[in-house]
């Protein structure tokens, strides 16, 4: 193997963080908490991004763009926002530097202090509301269905590169509605829209639910979310959706005629994902050779690398590679030649899997003689000899079984260690082991908060699967009507 | 007219202002300097950005993201880069808000002061070199071709929309390699990218110059620009690639070990382009009616208005619509129906007007009946009825038309308010009625500074066009060895 990492038996959580290095993802910065987020791991977001994209634009968004900067007032307009976000968040005082005067290099000009400070968006509803007061008039201006792709900032105490970072890149839709049922629609739509790609391109079954009142988002009426289950049995939190009812119109004053010319205030969601995303995708499917990608959003779908001794050889095999990458290409598919002459077979096979390339293609002199290729599949590390003649087939074969073979596999490993339980036993056992629990709750933050403090789990969502059943509650005994889910948690 | 604008003539700068606002491409934000930009403004940079994203992957370029903050000390690193960017910008000092103790609202904690405060960044070459410094051991780790779309902030006392603003949107490309030569290569294919995406896209001629010592980009060793002129005579900057030598590798200690085995300084680039190029789009082809967009980068290519008097005729001329609609959606044309009944024709006709839609297409009852349609170009205004049949056919080509002529029409412009000037007179007179001056000039700094304070034109670039001819400056008298630009600029 060309680089080592951690096997996730003996430290899961070194396993991760090597893979994010050695796969060359990310790295940590000279900024405490700030990432840089490496030319291979960007390229991963950038089919993230555009598929996104894609699915918000064909439900009817646009993108705009909002300030980096809030007012610090803005904050205490809403009164559980500001409870939520007015705390751990970079703050800008001053505008200005000046050279030292009492020695080498520059400091803070003491007399550019701003008037009221600023603070690096850790999230947009502030400033959009304030900003879609002079967009909104009448009904005829709603809906405003808004999505804004940016950076923001949560001075986080403890960071682990992609799960939880200071600055992260993210997407935030803002809409404003006429009804109530228009905006829980909206709410609920993008909810589908983030468990589509979650399951279709990034592989990750999620399970759709609706947040309990002490996990939902500072501000929001209701907050639903899609909750994904890691290899180490815990839940990361892959999107979430907020009907935020008329709590921010009413906040900065936006209100408009209604058809019967009445003032109304309008109806508001947000929803957003984040480079979170990176680290739910490599903590699903990678294993202890490195990453394993699915297709979907592969920067390289196959990489192509040549075996050879000779000088003889090695031509005849290079343009034999060659003729392989060009027809891919011709297909549309995304190809890597390795034809370095500085490496080895056996280092590239190593790099190569390390990347999680789904499909690798590898071909010496007996391939050309033969007119066969070699096929690798990096999930389940099988090779096959193919005919070079159906080559193509055969690695569009492939793609789609890797693709769905990872969501089969990861679907499984959450069946497999998800449990209904009905003891508090039973309930401590599960979430020591890692895993699932479905269990009664009473419906209080106190017993929630109780759980959380006694075993680490915490309430990860009330399924929207409408599975009602009578029951009690796991913790207090008191009367239950339904299953909620409880894991540890990213 | 829907909305009115002032003309260009009564006065340009409110002209440009009003435009932006109308046509909905951007507004003041509550934060000072800050702007939105709004989903048809954002549209259009999305664009931009898809079209250049494309041109930096052709030349071999690939993105990645580094921090939003910059410690202050990294600033004083590379002496002339600290002079140039260590001022006006934004300081973050502190990461923690409370709740006031005092009344109502929230205060910055002061017990929560970094210790070094952060930069919001301004440009990243320093962040960027100094994580290259870890990239980079040996000249096989060259070259490294990395670009960043990012947001950045300038704290600019008088900003105006798109022109300069406090915080801006832009791509920086910061490249390095193993030789002077290959740097400066580097340097000179992006501005020719640069060069070529303004005048194919943005159907914008463009000056590729070099810029004077006093004009350089802080810690650049050579800064190449190109400069557009706009409809009132000024120039605007539209792009930059600076060849950085080895100024950043020495002040962050960026060594590589070349195919002799020693140890050496890596050479840089770095290149950027920004929303800014809206202005210049805006300022170079619109009209007192409004926006004219080149149909390259515009979100919008063709717009269907439906005339229509009686309910009868209402639903014949939809139908029509409608078909040409998906016939002209089929061909993978960028088409709005506008199918609005609450707005009258007259007014979607100027509405669509003042957003520079390139093509527009009406139909009424006569139309359907003759299975005719009519065609509008937005930039000459003229109109033609065509036979459905061949519609199609008629806009590619009126697609076309537009986009070289707008190129045309921009290059004629410039070129009739483009002189080659002798005298101080002559200079003085063609700077103040607003137009392009080549002079000779004697290549100082301070009679540089001198024409800029005498008659507000600035040194924009000393052109590569190679036209070298003896001559003497025209405000010193001294020798000159050929004639450089002079303009006022945005």
């Amino acid at each position: 193997m060309a680089k080592e990492i951690t096997t996730r038996k003996e430290n899961y959580s070194q396993w991760y963080n090597d893979l994010v290095t050695k796969a060359e993802l990310a790295e940590n910065s000279a900024v405490r908490g700030c990432m840089v987020i490496k030319p291979y791991g960007y390229a991963i977001w950038e089919f993230m991004h555009d598929a996104l994209d894609k699915m918000f634009k064909a439900t009817g968004h646009v993108n705009a763009y909002f300030p980096l900067f809030i007012p610090k007032s803005f904050f205490s307009r809403e009164a559980s926002h500001v409870e939520g976000f007015a705390k751990e968040c970079a703050v800008v005082t001053h505008y200005r530097l000046k050279k030292n005067p009492d020695g080498p290099g520059v400091v803070v000009d003491p007399e550019a202090k701003l008037e009221e400070e600023l603070i690096v968006r850790p999230t947009s509803e502030t400033i959009i509301w304030d900003t879609y007061r002079n967009w909104i008039k009448s009904y005829r201006d709603l809906p405003i269905l808004v999505n804004q792709w940016a950076n923001v900032v949560r001075w986080e105490m403890r960071t682990r590169l992609f799960l939880r970072t200071a600055e992260f890149l993210w997407q935030e839709g803002h809409t404003a509605h006429a009804t109530k049922e228009e905006a829980m629609a909206e709410a609920r739509k993008m909810l589908d829209v983030y468990a589509d790609f979650a399951e279709n391109y990034l592989a990750l079954p999620v399970i759709r639910g609706i947040k309990s009142a002490n996990e939902r988002f500072a501000g929001a009426v209701e907050t639903f979310c899609i909750e994904a289950m890691m290899q180490d049995g815990k839940a990361l939190q892959a999107g979430t959706s907020h009907f935020l009812g008329q709590n921010f119109a009413k906040a900065f004053d936006v209100k408009f005629l209604n058809k019967e010319n009445k003032l109304e205030h309008v109806w508001a969601t947000s929803w957003g994902v984040s480079t979170r995303l990176m680290g739910a995708l490599i903590m699903a499917h990678s294993d202890d050779n490195g990453l394993v990608l699915p297709p979907k959003i592969a920067p390289i779908e196959v990489v192509i690398v040549p075996i050879y001794k000779t000088d003889d050889q090695k031509q005849q095999v290079l343009d034999y590679c060659q003729t392989m990458k060009q027809r891919l290409e011709n297909k549309g598919l995304r190809v890597k030649f390795d034809d370095r002459d500085t490496q080895k077979p056996g280092f590239k096979f190593a790099e190569w899997e390390m990347k999680g390339v789904p499909v690798r293609l590898a071909a010496g002199p007996r391939d050309v003689e033969n007119a066969t290729v070699e096929l690798a599949r990096r999930d389940t590390m099988e090779k096959n000899v193919v005919s070079e003649e159906n080559m193509e087939n055969h690695i569009f074969d492939l793609l789609d079984d890797i693709q769905n073979n990872l969501f089969k596999k990861a679907l499984e490993f959450r069946q497999s260690n998800t449990f209904r339980v009905d003891t508090w036993d039973e309930f401590k056992t599960v979430i020591e082991n890692g895993g699932f629990a479905y269990a009664h709750w009473d419906g209080t933050t106190e017993t929630e908060l109780k759980i959380k403090e006694e075993t680490k789990a915490t309430l990860r969502c009330i399924p929207l699967d409408d599975d009602l059943e009578d029951g009690k509650c796991i913790y207090s005994g008191n009367p239950s009507k339904r299953r909620v889910l409880f894991a540890k948690a990213y």
